[in-house]
């Protein structure tokens, strides 16, 4: 911990003495004190394993490729659990000790357009298959998006890493006549693999293509969306490095991780059945406390096997102040007692009215945190 | 604070004593591990400056008073700040060191619909004044919320103390006739409090004919309702401490307190304006981050004219996991650099697809925590 916190104070002391304005982590940072023409500052960070990024001109650099969606998936997880992914992959290959990071800027909304539709004589760049007569050919990809990582070099931030994630469908949603019923198709899961390493192999030689992008390793990473009406994202299965220079990927590395909603249903199975055992004591010990408690279900993410992560929400009617906080007293002392240790867990207790309260535990901590909503 | 925990220590080793079931905080709770027929048990609290409360066979005994409501106020402001206001002045009289929340039993639904109710044949007992033909008499009282605090006695929790809130209009609605037209009537403050005055004598003598109530001490705070469409609640203005067998009200403590919205509108003015400036920095900071922000506003309550909490919310349009990350990181920043010092103040960062991130500082604290809500 310590010889991080160095190399993270080294880095910053580094940056410091360029003619960049950085904010620390912490009260005595210097946001907002520079009146310079090229005013480039850092969010400053909440801990060290979460990325500083960058504002230029006070403003915060949107995504150009995010949000762009071939077929605009109505399953909100899917676009988090994307990001979300693609951020901890970066984290392996690109430390929030030695990088900052910035929305991709690389990719323009434009490119990003063409490539996610159907190749054809006016998109000659559509990664997506061209579309015969009368013939259901699936689109594999949907979604594309680029993290960059910067570091300080010459003064300047520079452009030292990207990583590119590339969200492919787990099911082809697809209508016959504009407006018509939709049809769905299921992707098979080796051709799911097969087609997103192909795309890979296409989109690096294409980036390599331009200048500031040659000479920096490049992470490709591949997701599966989760079909529309899923409880829970879908989940990326492998990733790539490659090294500057390198145009064609030469070695995947998998990711096995999975999520389930709690309490499974259809006989699906979480890997390890205690954790769920777990959950339902829980679930049942929250539902006995109040007459009339909606509904409490989990979503549950398994990397290699083992619980990584664990969200659970609790739907209540309206309750009063005081019902709410005596309630989320009892739920941090249940959830220590019952819920499986080790693993980050939150959980949200609200109604249609919106948050209540909120309990969470980091990985690594023994106690939940818990906060009651607050209004005047 | 040793002192504190000492005093809650040996709190809670008398009650262990006896032959009930206690959660201590802190891991090492005893919760659900008793089977014996009358199984009471408490929450456990999260810090020592919150009840725990009693849960009786497993269930939260809900409160008999709370929610029945004469006018049933739109405002949910109104609600919250009620019970929540009620709770810190029992804090002041009924110590959370010494004595255990419930709410309140004593006194039954069908009652308080009577006392809300207007005085009639049919409801000899109504403590709204009668109603006149063809004339527009006013209802000042409103609501009326009861919380007991209870202390172990001879192996058994007894009821040793009772806060009564009286809620009144500040504003009478009514209609000439049914499902007519909604006319409002405003009303002095002056008479508010004299009538709320007269209503908690009533009151106290209504309660001390209840055998277990006459040899507690009762507080009686009374409330001010804040109109339906204020962006804040009303605040408390009076209470009362009346000593054990005590029949009429001897004398009255003031109250003042009153909240606040941010900005600031139709000329109103914060007792501080230092802190509106503060804010204003802040909203500002926060509002040029981003290209869309739909926007920022406060609560802030005052008590004799400090600021004594704040409550904020930032309303986003649905950004993307790293957007809401970043923005985040840069909050906290920026509060902690303008927002006002030795205040508690919360920090909702939400779209109406609901919160998304969050950040709280509490009272003494120099440092924000953030929380950015996440899903798999």
């Amino acid at each position: 911990m310590e010889g991080e916190t160095v190399k993270r104070l080294s880095m910053i002391l580094m940056v410091a003495a360029s003619s960049l304005v950085l904010v620390a982590c912490g009260s005595n940072n210097k946001l907002g004190t520079n009146s310079g023409s090229n005013k480039t500052q850092l969010t400053g960070s909440d801990s060290s394993s979460n990325y500083q990024s960058l504002i230029k001109d006070g403003h915060y650099q949107v995504s150009k490729s995010s949000g762009v969606d071939d077929q605009q998936t109505s399953n909100q997880f899917n676009l988090q659990g994307f990001q979300h992914g693609l951020l901890d992959i970066s984290k392996k290959e690109f430390s929030p000790d030695k990088y900052v990071f910035q929305e991709g800027q690389e990719i323009s909304t434009e490119t990003t357009q063409n490539w996610l539709g159907r190749k054809s004589k006016d998109n000659p760049d559509g990664l997506n298959p061209e579309q015969p007569k009368k013939k259901v050919v699936p689109e594999y990809l949907q979604q594309i998006d680029e993290q960059d990582y910067l570091q300080p070099e010459g003064g300047k931030m520079k452009l030292k890493g990207m990583t590119v994630g590339l969200g492919l469908n787990s099911i082809y949603y697809y209508t016959k006549e504009k407006y018509g019923a939709q049809y769905s198709k299921k992707l098979d899961s080796a051709e799911i693999e097969k087609q997103g390493k192909e795309l890979a192999n296409i989109v690096l030689a294409r980036l390599r293509k331009q200048k500031d992008l040659k000479n920096i390793p490049i992470v490709i990473a591949l997701y599966k969306a989760a079909p529309d009406d899923s409880l829970v994202g879908g989940n990326f299965f492998a990733y790539s490095v490659n090294n500057p220079g390198s145009d064609s990927v030469s070695s995947w590395n998998k990711i096995d991780q999975k999520n389930y909603v709690f309490p499974t249903t259809n006989g699906e199975k979480a890997p390890n059945a205690n954790d769920e055992t777990a959950f339902n004591q829980f679930k049942e010990k929250a539902q006995s406390y109040f007459p009339n408690l909606s509904g409490i279900t989990a979503q549950a993410q398994y990397t290699n096997g083992s619980l990584t992560g664990m969200h659970i929400d609790v739907t209540t009617q309206f309750y009063s102040y005081t019902e709410i906080n005596s309630f989320t007293q009892y739920l941090q002392t249940s959830a220590e007692k019952y819920l499986p240790q080790n693993t980050p867990i939150e959980i949200n207790v609200g109604s249609t009215n919106g948050v209540q309260s909120y309990l969470s535990r980091s990985k690594n901590a023994k106690k939940f945190s818990a906060h009651v909503f607050n209004n005047y």
